[in-house]
């Protein structure tokens, strides 16, 4: 039985251990079950629950989820599970972050969205972003979507720890 | 284009000004959108972040988010989109009052789930939980939960409310 403690982090750990606990409970969440909106929910709790208890900067994470491939439009990524304040529904291939992270299947570390030519403004409290791609087949299904409400909100241990949980996404779900 | 402005709740509105401003936010994403992924991932945000916004018992809120039928096994429910922490994975037809909700389609106003037969405790903090189906055709194609952390989290307004936006969305979605 799945049980709501699975994302209840204790305070006081570190990233590498927060992290280490989002991997190893999402490994056990997905063990099993292949179905991809259950799976994404799931971790979409756990990043932003897990995140949020962390010192400053990611205890201002703001917004955690997924963009999926519209089946409808194969041209465009379409909101998935997450969890945070309403967001955009459909973010076209090649525009703003989640939309170049798609497009060049290449993580994005944003440390001033402001910056970032094109970026789409869902939340105008999001001061910084990541955006890992998920690749099955050599395709991206879907991308991890992380916002902060302050600057250099990630870093390349996040990067790596993040791009560590999309292979497993993506080998344990039927996109 | 959608902003988490679309669920920011002012403080001090009443419970049916809240539920008001869900009900209007919903059925703005819903328009020109059937994806049901999408749509319940953004209801599930305007009803977590809502309620929350409200006098006790609403303020606790814990959970609030959709189970759907699970497309592998018409007997059973599978976790949609939701905001809070871990949630169970899949549930029984029949089964706590996600099952029993999406069998006999009606809802579930339970004041206190330790005395629900056959309750589920995906989360022992959870006192109280509304279980609205959503019916299309006749059948249940999923359900809303909710879940209170206080007892008698739920009254018929939260009822008459959810089942509107039950209907809204049982209309707007491809599922």
């Amino acid at each position: 039985m799945v049980h709501a403690d699975a994302s209840t982090f204790q305070e006081g750990l570190s990233k590498k251990e927060v992290y280490a606990q989002i991997i190893q409970q999402a490994s056990a969440l997905v063990d099993g079950q292949r179905n991809w909106v259950c799976n994404l929910a799931n971790a979409a709790s756990l990043i932003y629950h897990g995140l949020r208890t962390l010192p400053s900067p990611l205890k201002s994470v703001n917004w955690a989820g997924f963009y999926v491939l519209d089946s409808k439009n194969a041209d465009q990524l379409i909101l998935g599970p997450f969890q945070g304040q309403v967001a955009c529904q459909t973010i076209a291939f090649g525009r703003g972050v989640c939309g170049i992270g798609a497009e060049t299947k290449v993580t994005q570390l944003v440390e001033d969205v402001e910056k970032f030519p094109g970026h789409i403004a869902c939340d105008g409290a999001t001061k910084s972003e990541i955006v890992v791609p998920i690749i099955q087949n050599g395709k991206t299904v879907a991308i991890i979507d992380i916002d902060c409400a302050e600057l250099n909100g990630f870093d390349l241990e996040d990067q790596a720890a993040l791009e560590n949980l999309a292979d497993l996404l993506a080998r344990s779900c039927d996109f």
